[in-house]
């Protein structure tokens, strides 16, 4: 398949929301299918070398796509320049991830003819596990889109990439991939490395095509559980890894308030509005000590202001009846703002339970409202706070202030056991692109035990392969004697560093 | 819950077949979940003691089980003997991978204020998921049944051990689990980490209790595709770890057949026969040239030779049934055996078809049949034989006989798509027990990327935890400061092996 007939793929930009008919698919499903054995076994300087092309081409291109973005979002050209940054130093730090090497996980026990029984010689590393099919969110149009974490760390896993478009941002998506596409064949990347499908149907019909090895997701919890369903429902499951929701609990102790409680208010109206409280990671309920003036300061810190349009008219007319549900509750007052938000411009808005109710009708106060709202929790003693807590579901991070000296040990055991990512300053908004950084937690934060942030995103479409007794000539070239020294690798139980 | 408690969980040894009912897996699961932050949160030296013990005190108790074991599945004293040994061994390898350290994968960035945005400092490990429910196995009733593999990784994991007992052989099911329960209680181990429940509701009510954080299975591939889907349909979804079924293929070529065709022969019907035939690993379909002598050869190493009882009534009532849905097949002709097999001591069975048949009639040609038989397929060419390795499904290892200076890559590269593990001389029935070793492979060999065979089986009950801006003292142990040299970690990109 060439190049052209990859991009026919998409829809083109005069008609970018057209929806990809079932015989396209299968086209760029086989494109993707032929591809896969070339990407798979191409040389980690090849692969690094297209992520650090594709990277290039959108900071290349930056300007056009951030004003496309920003026409088609509402969220402004400030924070889309920063993301398209933040894009393209994924897409870099997944090349030297490729580069160092230790992801392939390279393991030899040699044969040992003196064990009962005779011990044959192993050598195994991970691969990749073939066409992937990607799920873009609408809150991150770059970051968690067509080039998003999901994209980068299945090319640098070696897998084809499939990428279904959301809606709520039809132009970027298909010029994204154009840029993409481009990127990629001029670097030399196999033809059927990557595709852009368009439409519900086709999305639907991607994650069940035989073709594909494995999915990425971020987006809402009913629609990732559906998908979850179709991929686990195939007559052969594939792991299907969603982001699916998250409230992201703060705990704030009686000490911490009173040392540095205005600052507090001022760092959590930042987080809670971010993007309009549009991030995965928004700090959707705090628990704060009865009888504290935060709740007042929180006020005053969020002010009049309002944000910015929501990012579609489903999550503009989502958001009231969100607040809504909250505000029905006998327990929840209003601390700022107003339950029927203007959906073109919503307001800021704070609310207020205490954590007896909380404990007891968790399903009406931990429901996720996707916008620029918190809950503001009161605890009058450990005991209510911990109660509530047991109440809480997965999230992505959870997040305590406290002071030096404070006995919160056992707290951050219970905040460990329902987040992926425990925050001891700071806000959970911020999330580092680092070696180390984690984005998941337990459902429904993610749909699995892995992220699609952090180097580690990569192990999510790797899968072991053993040769047994091979011959060196047709052993795959990692797995070789003359390379073994050019990757960190465990060789008769010991673990050895690349070498020089 | 105290020991004896746990210990009424698993029927008595006068009643072993007693199903656990409802209340008990309830107060067995709430134990586990008592449990769980405990065994998470153990040293590497305790939870390594515990693995250890619980290999002493099998290998002291291995005549009594042996005894027992063979009682109830005919596999033969030495063979269970050898079984015992390698369960043990399995066990102490998971204890040395545990004091690698290697496994918690510690990942340190330290903050960078300099960086825009400024970033925090972030220290991440993976931690134990939680208890863990272990399906065993008819066919290995030591190394696949209560102190087998997923036991011993989830074990190594930090995970509690929810073990639903296979009904092939109760007795010794309840013994195990009295030798390992008592085994931990003496060495330390929290109480409730280890249990056992019994009878197939139990086992399906396991696997959607909310306590429960993952599964581990070996079974049938139904068996095991209906618990997958129990796991999958949860309101939570949890990993469902699958070993379901395999065919094995084997290729051997012209010029193979030519320089050793006798002890292939001799090697083949070894390995289809071992256990009769009852290894998940079994060689099922052999792929051989026409117009060799091999299935004479085959023919002549098989001899009159009976195998063992099989393991189960159901088995043995299957095996007939299966012989005769691949007989009914036009192309199918008997080289060795007969289709209405002794269900008491069924004789070795080689059948015959061509490549064509299978490409075109796989559903039939390659269904797996458990028991002493194995499938010659013989192909014209080179082309036949690829259209034929096109129609097979996934299979937990693949093997190639040829000789030096063939043309081969392609053929590896096929074989390398459809298995876990590739062999190039031996059999694959042959599973070492090693760092290195994989056992899984597509859909339908294993339901995951990841597998219940080898040192990396550990990571499937693992999650990533981060902690950003952490005070030291409230950082789990192994990420404090005065830690981090006790184990191979990375630190700002840089991979470093344990100090000392």
């Amino acid at each position: 398949m060439t190049d052209s007939a990859v991009l026919t793929a998409h829809a083109s930009a005069s008609s970018p929301s057209a929806s990809t008919d079932a015989a396209t698919l299968d086209a760029v499903a086989a494109a993707a299918a032929a591809a896969a054995p070339l990407v798979r076994a191409s040389a980690d300087a090849d692969c690094a070398g297209w992520l650090r092309a594709v990277a290039d081409a959108l900071d290349a291109n930056a300007a056009e796509l951030v004003a496309i973005a920003d026409e088609e979002t509402h969220l402004g050209t400030v924070r889309l320049t920063g993301e398209v940054a933040r894009t393209t130093e994924q897409l870099r730090l997944f090349a030297t991830v490729v580069d160092d090497g230790a992801w392939r996980e390279i393991t030899v026990d040699h044969a040992d003819a003196s064990a009962t029984p005779p011990r044959p010689e192993i050598r195994r590393m991970l691969t990749a596990v073939g066409p992937v099919a990607v799920y873009s969110a609408s809150n991150f149009p770059f970051a968690f889109s067509v080039a998003g974490g999901d994209t980068a760390s299945a090319l640098a896993a070696g897998c084809p990439v499939i990428v279904k478009a959301h809606s709520g941002h039809p132009r970027l998506s298909v010029r994204t991939a154009e840029i993409v596409t481009d990127a990629l064949t001029t670097a030399g990347a196999p033809d059927g490395i990557f595709a852009l499908v368009v439409g519900r149907e086709a999305g639907n019909a991607l994650v069940q095509h035989p073709a594909i090895a494995a999915a990425g997701f971020t987006g809402s919890l009913s629609g990732g559980r559906a998908l979850f369903d179709l991929a686990s429902g195939r007559p052969d499951p594939i792991p299907f890894y969603g982001e699916l929701g998250s409230i992201n609990p703060v705990v704030i102790t009686a000490a911490a308030i009173a040392a540095r409680g205005g600052s507090l208010a001022t760092g959590l109206a930042g987080s809670f509005t971010l993007g309009s409280g549009q991030f995965c990671t928004k700090p959707g309920v705090v628990f704060v000590p009865t009888g504290t003036a935060f709740a007042d300061d929180l006020a005053a810190a969020v002010g009049p202001a309002t944000t910015g349009r929501l990012l579609t008219d489903r999550i503009a007319s989502a958001f009231p009846v969100g607040l809504a549900a909250l505000a029905a509750d006998d327990s929840v007052t209003i601390v700022v703002g107003a339950i029927d938000s203007d959906t073109d411009a919503p307001q800021p808005v704070v609310l207020r339970t205490d954590a007896r109710a909380v404990a007891t009708r968790p399903d009406t106060l931990l429901e996720e409202c996707f916008g620029p709202v918190t809950l503001l929790v009161e605890y009058a003693d450990e005991a209510e706070l911990f109660a509530a807590l047991g109440a809480l579901g997965g999230s992505l991070t959870a997040t305590l202030h406290s002071e030096p000296g404070e006995e919160v040990a056992s707290l951050v055991e219970r905040l460990s056991q329902v987040a992926g990512r425990v925050l001891f300053a700071g806000w959970p908004t911020g999330v580092a692109v680092t070696w180390s950084q984690h984005h998941g937690g337990p459902w429904p934060a993610t749909t699995s035990l892995h992220t699609s942030v952090g180097a580690s995103a990569i192990r999510r479409f790797l899968r072991p392969i053993a040769f047994q007794d091979a011959p060196d000539a047709l052993l795959p070239a990692p797995l070789r004697d003359a390379n073994l020294a050019a990757a960190p690798r465990r060789v008769d139980g010991t673990l050895l560093l690349a070498a020089g």
